[in-house]
């Protein structure tokens, strides 16, 4: 038996259901900008070893919401564990990013790789979620997440990450089955791995298409928004005889939400290119929405954070189906009060248009 | 009296008149991917050398134009001149690309900016304009460009690119009087740098607006579109008794192309994620579109290029106002031959959209 939720805001928002007020959680909001996160990534001695040590992620997890009135956790992880225990070797470089010891070019490597257990190489993973799920003791949800099929192979056939998507557009291009291939198999493994992220406590989850907006509109229809599809068909999207909403999350794909709206996923992340509101409009009923606050406006003074907040929340309008968040991760040179003042403004103004 | 033209294609495309075939030119078509223009630059010593040497930026300037049927030329030259003639001291450093020695700041930084004479600071630019009208002969138009004033202002308080924009957006969002000081003094440098281009030979202008698309729409139509339809406002748009066609560009802008041809521009510049005809239905017969292929493309095999290209003349469909082009710069790593596929590619199977 689970413990009750004290909070269920950010679900009931994501299910178009009744709020108090509008749920907020803010993309990497267990991140640098926080000197307990950087003092617990020093202790862990390596970006990786704290993504594969529970205790250390379980404590990050958390340490957000010890500061602010955050209405979810999401779990402390990189998008590129499941690459990595596909056997490409993940490791970081200092100011290069992410980057993997073996790249995927050849059909021969494409047709090698294995599809993973989540319970045997990725088990580091559901080990966090389950003492977040424990340690967070039914205050929040715990959002769980992947990167999308698409970038995940970005990242696959460059070694890395990249500016010009010379060798992933290139095997796009000229060899679209092979890329198919690639990412059916990145497909199967995202699903059976967000499928054990979800029985393993995850309460929401989340795809991150960080390259998406990379691609043409046909391109992006094929290659990324069909593999994402296949992945939402593919989810046991219930736990503790509650619905797992599932969010999807295309950068740069503002041009596209109506599409996305019709992968039956519950949720569209908008970044802050799009008017929240328009965007309402345009999906309609079928979706709920999050973001979009330009991550940029937390460097301004805490009355140009209030104003920003007001405009969002006003351009979305009365009603559920909005989680407010940033429209892409939190910068890591953010003053965590802005942030303190951004969760307040969030509640105190959204009130009025739920009542 | 000046030579009249051989081939005016690419003028006629942008005012919407009807041509033989689609007309093409290349973002970044004199640049790192032709082993001649590597020549040059090492013969200069520098890129700042490049820029600023008449004879060595016309030399540059015809490089394609020898290998590939193209339609126009594009003034050799960087976005970033205005604020070296501002007395920021525009260098390269290797790795890093554009730094200032000075940035902008302070309201006293912000008041203390000139607006450059471009007979005087920026006279290596018109000499170079002049040289290549001169060693055209007539041959295709000359292209004339600026950065826009949002685009020139993220260098200038940033110091350098910049992936968040901390600086000038903090600055933008926190005293926008000060931010529309600086943009109002840009637009007006750039006003008058185009109008001294035409005046001295170019035949068209385009505006390349790199960094709007990092703007939230409401941001982006008051601190980009609006300048840059100022500029559009103070050109003098004629010479030789002919029209000089204004092109406006803003990556990552396709959600707002309405309002981009709505500011009396005659042509908007595409990048690859919005479909060509799409854009075409919701513009109608206001402005003529370059665009869009994924410069990406050009990785790939011929058969591919010419499928792509195909796909994107038949979006755009029959008639005229159709400038082909990338969507982005050319990559530095693509084999010219591809380029010449391209390019024959657009002549030929164009042809019967134009009968």
């Amino acid at each position: 038996m689970t413990t009750a939720l004290k909070n269920d805001r950010f679900l009931r928002a994501l299910l178009r259901e009744p709020v108090d007020c509008t749920p907020i959680w803010i993309m990497r909001q267990a991140g640098r900008y926080l000197p307990e996160y950087r003092a617990t990534r020093e202790k862990a001695g390596s970006f990786m070893n704290l993504c594969t040590n529970p205790e250390l992620a379980c404590e990050v997890t958390l340490q957000p919401l010890e500061r602010f009135a955050l209405d979810a956790a999401i779990l402390f992880s990189d998008i590129l564990t499941i690459p990595d225990a596909m056997g490409l070797g993940l490791y970081f470089s200092e100011g290069e990013g992410p980057r993997f010891k073996k790249t995927v070019s050849s059909e021969a490597d494409i047709r090698a790789l294995p599809v993973p257990d989540p319970e045997k190489e990725l088990k580091y993973v559901m080990d966090a979620v389950r003492l977040i799920r424990r340690e967070l003791n039914g205050r929040v949800p715990l959002i769980g997440f992947s990167g999308s099929p698409w970038t995940l192979a970005t990242y696959m056939v460059e070694g890395g990450s990249s500016k010009e998507f010379a060798k992933v557009k290139g095997l796009m291009f000229d060899s679209p089955e092979l890329m198919h291939r690639l990412l059916g198999t990145i497909a199967k493994s995202v699903t059976s791995y967000l499928n054990a992220q979800i029985a393993a406590g995850a309460q929401a989850v989340m795809i991150f298409d960080t390259w998406g907006g990379s691609l043409t509109p046909r391109d992006y229809r094929a290659f990324s928004l069909n593999y994402m599809r296949e992945i939402v068909a593919g989810l046991k999207r219930e736990a503790d005889g509650r619905k797992v909403p599932v969010i999807l999350f295309t950068k740069g794909g503002g041009a596209w939400i109506e599409d996305i709206a019709d992968s039956h996923c519950d949720a569209v992340g908008l970044d802050w290119t799009v008017d929240i509101g328009e965007a309402r409009n345009r999906v309609g009923a079928k979706v709920a929405l999050q973001g979009n606050m330009d991550p940029a406006v937390l460097y301004a003074k805490p009355e140009r954070i209030y104003e920003e907040v007001r405009t969002i929340l006003n351009s979305y309008g009365k009603g559920p189906g909005h989680v407010f968040n940033l429209g892409h991760g939190i910068h890591q040179h953010i003053d965590p009060d802005n942030v303190a003042v951004l969760v307040d403004a969030v509640h105190e103004l959204s009130e009025p248009l739920h009542s």
